[in-house]
């Protein structure tokens, strides 16, 4: 397959859904699930809380035992116990009657409401009562949290602190996450010599293992086809990517690796930096070709990498946030291409200026580090002027 | 110190301000940074890269000898040998001469630009250049990326995965992280009959790490003072938070213990969720007393604890995203009292509208996983009416 077989992004992305890996899972206590996918639907088992409880420390009572209550003429209720959230005793009031209640504590029968300690005073076995109360004031309904059968955890999602609580507190302490490895492999002589430095590798480790994937690195190998092919098969991993070689120069051997022990499905994307990012299946498994310059391969990573692995596993993806301003310097796009520009946001005199940092130059990793955002100029622009309207994707990582 | 004396939260950070911990770092690799704080500025040890490099797969020619070149009237080139990345052969370029040249690989003395191989066509030991080139075209400048003593990362700042590549690029393996370790300890005789589940400290634990701490979870206590004392002696970490026993209730004697053997900085503060959280000093440790109930401590570990250790260290925060909307919901606040109500985002007939899940409720944690963001309705809010134009923070773990 020639490079010179570009397609655009979201005809690659439509070729790769077909070489999905299977779905694989585990099931991991919750916070080691924290951040990852979860591999199932998980609804709440019962109704959260079981029963009405106390929301705030203070005095249960019928509330319409308050309604003409006041500073200056509170209603006064007989106390006739105490509850806290570790009693088992069952009250049930009677007109006239009051129990002191602990926060999460189970609201006795006959009272609907709870006065808080600072609306109320205690004395002598008797307590008065300030300030009229609304019916369920300051008691957290049976249900209120979670209703039996409310989704807690949606196949898909990712897995974060507030989920943990949730999980727990309907007595589930692990959950099946969905585990996809990437095993990434760097290819060229310069990396091998140690005349360029290999940043790329962990770069995109530490960026798919953020993501929520288990990214594995091995190292550099020369542009050896032998080499290059005994590094693939010794990788475990369940999706490769493979940084470098994938250009059309004498040294990328890359190329003849695939057409010999592999099959491309693509090879060339009408994106920039990025454009000889290919794809294609070794030993049944897919792999990822991205350029060795880390700014191509991040966008790469992002945009074709990781939208694959959301199809294949239908994942849900984080909404980007959006910000908007004021184009600082006209851009210009290649036709047919799109483009991923490194944008700094500047505010100056009330307005938001969007600055390009540069088009090309993937290698160019600072104006990865010192952007805010990515603008895209889609396949149809020609480009835009300065002082055109523009939104970009705000980076975070 | 009286849970009545209710501080504003600009006030208690304030307060909390000379109790911070002493600032420690560990050096680690970089992938271990990932997610930490860095605890040093680091500058660009020499240009990056060091010298003129091709950015494309192609040929090395002077760019004023491609003036005129066109397909019909390509410009032709005597081709005197091959450059890539880990050649340290140095060609010196005379007119009508051009190398073959790999991406990445040093452009040789007389050249100053790189046409990209479709650009052109090779034969017969000559190349013939199709296209008129620009001075520097397709070639990553000395320097370009990096300028010696240009900030990579700098003191505060959160180490992300392009920081992995520009500090590998420079030959920096390993950085200087702050390390802040967490210590959480829940008290509740509820929590240690297991009548209810401890959800809070692993949610906690889960959003501290997440943050880029480390955090620890120290299991639960019952409301028995030695306990407690027992357990806050036994914690090692830098900071210790204490879920429950925060409130006014006859349990709930964390106070009697810090009165006792610490020290109350402040008790009780204006916001809702979160009114019984406190700060203090322990075993000369910056201890904050946080609800038991999760949405509660949720709030409390964003706004107070985590802004306590940002002031503390100067760190830099990640900007929140803010969104906004017409409000679906009237709000009532209580003046005084910032509160942070969970919303709900809808789109209709092309508008957006906020609704808020409830401002009541801290045990809620359900609430806080359907929410897509947080409205604040600062101290001297009394309140927004239904229809107003609204701003929330949008929620990201």
């Amino acid at each position: 397959m020639e490079l010179r077989s570009f397609i655009g992004l979201d005809e690659a992305i439509k070729r790769s859904l077909k070489y999905s890996p299977r779905q694989k899972s585990t099931i991991v206590p919750l916070l080691e699930a924290v951040g990852k996918f979860s591999a199932e639907d998980i609804v709440s088992p019962s109704d959260f809380p079981l029963s009405d409880r106390s929301a705030v420390d203070g005095y249960a009572v019928n509330s319409r035992e308050t309604i003409s209550s006041s500073k200056i003429n509170p209603s006064s209720f007989n106390l006739v116990g105490k509850l806290f959230p570790s009693s088992s005793k069952n009250f049930v009031l009677k007109t006239g009657e009051s129990v002191r209640i602990a926060t999460g504590s189970k609201v006795p029968k006959g009272a609907d409401s709870v006065v808080m300690l600072e609306d109320a005073s205690e004395k002598d076995g008797r307590v008065d009562v300030y300030v009229p109360l609304r019916k369920y004031q300051n008691v957290s309904r049976k249900g209120e949290d979670l209703r039996k059968g409310f989704p807690i955890l949606r196949r898909g999602e990712r897995v974060y602190p507030p989920h943990v609580a949730a999980l727990l507190e309907c007595g589930i302490e692990k959950v099946a996450v969905i585990s996809l490895s990437i095993g990434i492999v760097s290819t060229g002589d310069e990396l091998v010599s140690g005349i360029v430095r290999n940043s790329t590798q962990p770069m995109l480790q530490s960026y798919f293992q953020r993501k929520g994937f288990v990214a594995v690195g091995h190292g550099v190998v020369p542009d050896v086809q032998s080499a290059i092919e005994d590094a693939l098969d010794l990788v475990k991993e369940d999706v490769i990517i493979v940084t470098g070689g994938t250009g059309p120069g004498e040294r990328d051997v890359l190329p003849s690796v695939m057409e010999k022990s592999g099959k491309f499905v693509f090879r060339g994307l009408k994106i920039r930096p990025g454009r000889t990012t290919s794809f294609g299946i070794y030993n049944g498994k897919p792999v990822f070709m991205l350029s060795g310059l880390p700014v191509a391969a991040l966008i790469a990573s992002e945009n074709v990498v990781l939208e694959a692995i959301y199809r294949w596993f239908n994942l849900k993806r984080e909404v980007k946030e959006i910000g908007s301003g004021e184009l600082g310097r006209s851009l210009v796009n290649t036709l047919g291409f799109r483009s991923f520009v490194r944008v700094r946001v500047e505010e100056k005199n009330e307005k938001t200026f969007v600055y390009p940092t540069r088009v090309t130059g993937s290698g160019v990793i600072y104006s990865m580090i010192n952007a805010d955002g990515i603008l895209v100029m889609d396949e149809n622009s020609e480009g835009i002027a300065e002082g055109e309207r523009v939104s970009y994707e705000v980076l975070r990582w």
